[in-house]
């Protein structure tokens, strides 16, 4: 374990006076240490302990200009341990970016630009939003992925528009997370080798020593990825950090990854090296004495002038690069980007095509990928079942970056966050498939998609009990439901071949978010063309809008053919007069009380999904009926299983006739009624 | 890439008439074939690539009594890739168990013993649900954990009452799935020598070499884990099999991956070594050149009379060694069991002790570990924060396994996985706990909890955006209602201390399922001790019973001690007088009508939760109101982010105000307006 036991010694880690260094990486130190006490709340331990190596890094490395924190061939940097955000927000107000030292003074205050964990958008300079664990290392594979693709298509011999690096500094907790082993095994198998990870090697997690829990040897591990590894035996010891990373840099073939050994809290007289400098600020004793032991003014955030002008003329040469880019490149680039949005046109299909929608996707994003460059993805190793394998296109080669798709292999969560390091990376656009009931594996990375509001499209098919005989393993039930949970992910489930066309027309048109296309594994016979604005305005539309209806049948996905085959069942035996409505946008059917002109007050209404009933309860009124199924599936043949759960249009069209009976016996008595 | 060219010549496969270890591979490759055939549905190609490795550990090695499948020292033999179910099935059928000839007829219908992936529980011999890659191999860690555990508390010097194995067929894709990072590395922590993984490395997975998106090298992988590697060039060579096998069981301090170079669908003419054998059934001319090159009588489910007395008497020496089990160690090991169940008082808490949840959570964990001896578990690294980290008890150690307590890491997934192993391993009850926020990471793991009905108790605390300063990240929204969508997931979310102790005392009651409770960070008033059966039998209560309540405020967790408050301000204004009523157990509330004894038709609600409404709008009367949140929240104190996004005693007291008008409005208009 590492335990130390500093001297409280004042001055005794002070810098000297002509340390330059030293005293921009205290000032780094004490910016965060700073904040973290203002707030009273937020974890000064990974600061301190990996300052060093995060200067080096800014100081050296890094090709950024904070007055132009969008350039697009700009170095990525990920705090994947985001609970160190102090450290990025100081080092972020130290070169100059659009972080003035009051958002410093309200770290973790409401409205500040400085969260607790550092959120995409929300700040200048943050590249990924990060906290959960694992997630910013991943995210920066795509990073490092897409800079190399987008290389592929856009560099000239002597041009080089796209060719930074991604640096990523990860602690313990990223790399214990499965996620960081998919993430590293698809980065050494497509060889990114200017993806630059620093591991934070501190032995300390929230628990007390990092080895209670995890022994693993890591650079071993890396090894086994195909990754380059090193060490440095002192974090403090900036020279052989700086001697590491130039050594990542030469490596051009090989992820690198380097394990430095730090100490949490580092400085802090009895926190240091131990779990309580983690999360927790120091108590103001504590405080005091660190700030004595560095030779540091008791004046809270201070930032000696000299280590301010050094950060800004780092900063001016990444200006110049900057703009000598601008001037070389920016014109290929621009090219590129409005080359990659392409013209989406969508494929016709004839109504009366049988087609699982998960074929018609795939027949879409055919049309899709010849009329859209920048349209790049793949499949957790379901490309042909999802549809998502595209022919003639050629796969992503660590050799040969200039194709389409990408073999993710059985790695959903380091798919989906590969998915969002592409979609913030920008000039790609990206998808990802597998199977809807394996979304959960990639669920942690899709809220971040949300969160962040990045344009990803998820294709998530075998999306019901229909997929028969795989059993309840690979059955879909709560998964559509537990998606429309998400705030801001769009999920659209369409109910035959026109439905998916003008879904992904509308996933291709979002550019403010992610959207999950949910389809069938099943053939569905096609509808009538949707007309203009069903999907995208109205969420939902009238399939069968006969005159006078009696009755309403209300359906999403796979089960609106249902609802169709139960209003002709009930046609042929004289019953209610059915209007079917196909919902393929449930929160837009809605969000403007669409479904109220489709679903009046007055007729009773069958709402029916395969999968729980959750939410078709919230929009069912007292009366209606909601058929769905609150169990899981079972392995039979997808028609058998469908019906045996009780997805028959006998049985839609007997809820039907009992929706409609009990409406006019209500109607009769309800002068004698709360209208509650 | 493994491409092979098969010569199709009848018989050059057959095995020789004395070669009974031949002959019975053959038995298990053509029984797994026609099983596949007869449904028209299934994998073919792992049953007939692992058939070697997989007959070398159930004849060999496995230490089992199929006439009794529930032997608590039995070996547990996992079949991780769980779509080569019918490899499964087919050695379940030939060793005795309770599996006749006609279930693998019945291969993936309704109804069979014999569905598309192994399901515990339905099928007599399989261990645990598998089919989710990863799943298996990681929830065979908590089997081999248990088993030591076990080993610790009952074993004597002269008598080993626990002291088996733990097998895993595990396939490329279940190593590739993060999961697979997570339980490895914790069970090369915890030394879990007695845990044997056979890799069946085909190279091939769905879309097709596995090397086109993975070249790991796994040995290497594993050696960073600390494991013991073996590889053997030929899966189809027995003696190197077998010999690989005896290194793994001779290896005592390590587990040992075995990489077992097969072919997958190894017989098949033109499609063996590639991914057409994967997950289709054979055309019937290559299944009856198969059969003939293996020289197999064109009999489907044909088993050679001296093969099914060979796999009877191998079964036969395993019931000795059961029989002995029973004479020497049962009484022991039915000892434990009963005393392990232990007597579950709980503590009492003083109304007006001011506790989080999560707090109180930690009391009455604390009071029942030293009542519950079987009781064990541990947290992904956040013991102390959500009040699993209990005084006195001491860790587990690959040293010392007596400990009551598991520092699993920061590795949710594997968590989850492991506590299922423990679960069906039997004589332990496990508990895991971290953010609820982070219930995502072990999502899949937790659905297979409630599909196998398995009693796991997760604590998952820090359930709201009262959480602060850490922000949106760690923040949920979405997850306790997505956790509800969940069928046979028990989720409970008490209000307060009492109904803390009520809810644990539920989930150790629960047999038949796994319980989620949903506690709170932030300190929350106690409320009258619940009636007894309050939670347990109905779900929810009125915390405020006033007479004539003219509305009633229900709400979960924190948003109860919010909706006394609110009542609180109603009674001070002179409002309308409202009853409150706290809903720990939601589905319970609502299960048999409850719900309506306390809300009835004829009184307006406000409902209340920090989290998406969807659920509760499901409940809502028209008229009623609904107060959620369908947005992520924000960083700043928990207070100021709790009540700027709503959460106000003001705000539930207006629209209680508001509901209560609009009642008496419509009450006043009724006669005129639809019941509708």
């Amino acid at each position: 374990m590492t335990t130390i036991s500093e001297p409280i010694v004042a001055g005794d880690l002070a810098p000297a006076a002509d340390d330059l260094d030293g005293r921009a990486v205290a000032t780094v130190r004490m910016l965060a240490l700073d904040a973290v006490q203002a707030a009273a709340s937020g974890h000064p331990g990974l600061p301190m302990g990996a300052a060093v190596p995060a200067w080096a890094i800014f100081s050296r490395f890094l090709r950024h200009d904070p007055t132009a924190a969008d350039w697009p061939d700009r170095d990525r940097f990920v705090l994947s341990a985001g609970h160190g955000s102090a450290l990025l927000y100081a080092l972020l107000h130290l070169f100059g970016y659009d972080l003035p030292i009051e958002e410093l003074r309200n770290f973790r205050q409401w409205g500040s630009r400085t969260p607790g964990h550092p959120e995409y958008g929300h700040t200048v300079g943050v590249e990924t939003t990060t906290g959960p664990l694992g997630q910013g290392l991943a995210t920066a594979v795509g990073m490092a992925l897409a800079e190399r693709m987008l290389a592929a298509r856009c560099n000239e011999p002597d041009r080089e528009v796209m060719g930074h690096r991604t640096w990523v500094l990860a602690s313990d907790g990223d790399l214990m997370e499965g996620i960081s082993h998919e993430a590293a095994s698809l980065a050494g198998h497509l060889g990114l080798g200017r993806l630059i990870v620093l591991h934070d090697d501190n032995d300390i997690t929230i628990d007390g020593a990092a080895h209670q829990s995890c022994t693993d040897d890591t650079a071993t591990r890396f090894s086994g990825y195909g990754w380059h590894t090193l060490r440095v035996d002192d974090g403090n010891d900036l020279d052989a950090v700086v001697a590491a990373l130039n050594g990542a840099v030469d490596e051009v073939e090989r992820p690198t990854l380097i394990s430095v050994r730090t100490v949490i809290g580092y400085g802090a007289p009895t926190v240091a090296g131990t779990a309580k400098a983690h999360g927790t600020p120091l108590s103001p004793e504590e405080l005091a004495l660190t700030r004595a032991r560095f030779g540091w003014p008791d004046e809270p955030f201070h930032i000696p002038s000299d280590v301010a002008e050094h950060c800004a003329q780092l900063a001016a040469r990444g200006r110049d690069t900057r703009q000598r880019w601008e001037r070389d490149c920016a014109q290929r680039w621009t090219g590129w980007v409005e080359k990659a949005a392409g013209n989406g046109r969508m494929p016709d299909f004839a109504p009366g095509d049988r087609l699982a929608t998960r074929v018609a996707s795939g027949k879409v994003l055919q049309a899709l990928v010849s009329q859209c460059p920048g349209l790049v993805g793949g499949s957790a190793d379901l490309a042909g079942s999802t549809g998502t394998a595209l022919s003639g296109e050629s796969p992503v080669h660590r050799d040969d970056y200039t194709g389409r798709l990408i073999h993710f292999g059985i790695r959903e969560h380091g798919m989906a966050a590969a998915l969002n390091g592409m979609a913030l990376h920008g000039g790609l656009r990206p998808f990802g498939s597998t199977f809807l009931v394996f979304s959960d594996y990639l669920r942690p990375a899709l809220r971040l998609s949300a969160l962040m509001g990045l344009p990803v499209v998820y294709v998530f098919t075998h999306d019901s009990v229909a997929v028969g005989e795989d059993g309840p393993t690979h059955q879909p039930v709560e998964h559509v439901e537990a998606l429309r949970l998400i705030p801001g992910l769009t999920v659209l489930r369409p109910a035959d071949a026109h439905e998916t066309a003008a879904c992904w027309e509308l996933a291709l048109q979002r550019q403010d978010g992610p959207t999950a296309l949910i389809l069938s594994r099943q053939s569905l016979p096609a509808l009538d063309p949707p007309p203009a604005g069903a999907v995208a305005e109205d969420g939902g539309w009238a399939v069968r809008d006969p005159a006078n209806p009696e009755v309403v049948l209300v359906a999403a996905g796979s089960e609106v053919a249902l609802a169709v085959s139960a209003a002709d069942e009930l046609q042929r035996s004289c019953g209610p007069v059915a209007r079917v409505v196909s919902v393929p946008w449930r929160e837009r059917f809605t969000a403007d009380g669409y479904h109220i002109a489709l679903v009046p007050d007055d007729i009773p209404a069958v709402w029916i999904e395969a999968g729980v009933r959750t939410g078709w309860q919230a929009l069912a009124r007292p009366g209606d009926a909601v058929i769905g199924l609150d169990r899981f599936g079972a392995s039979a043949p997808g028609p058998k299983v469908y019906a045996e759960l009780g997805f028959t249009a006998e049985r839609v069209a007997t809820a039907a006739r009992q929706v409609v009976e009990t409406a006019q016996r209500v109607s009769v008595t309800a002068g004698g009624r709360s209208a509650r």
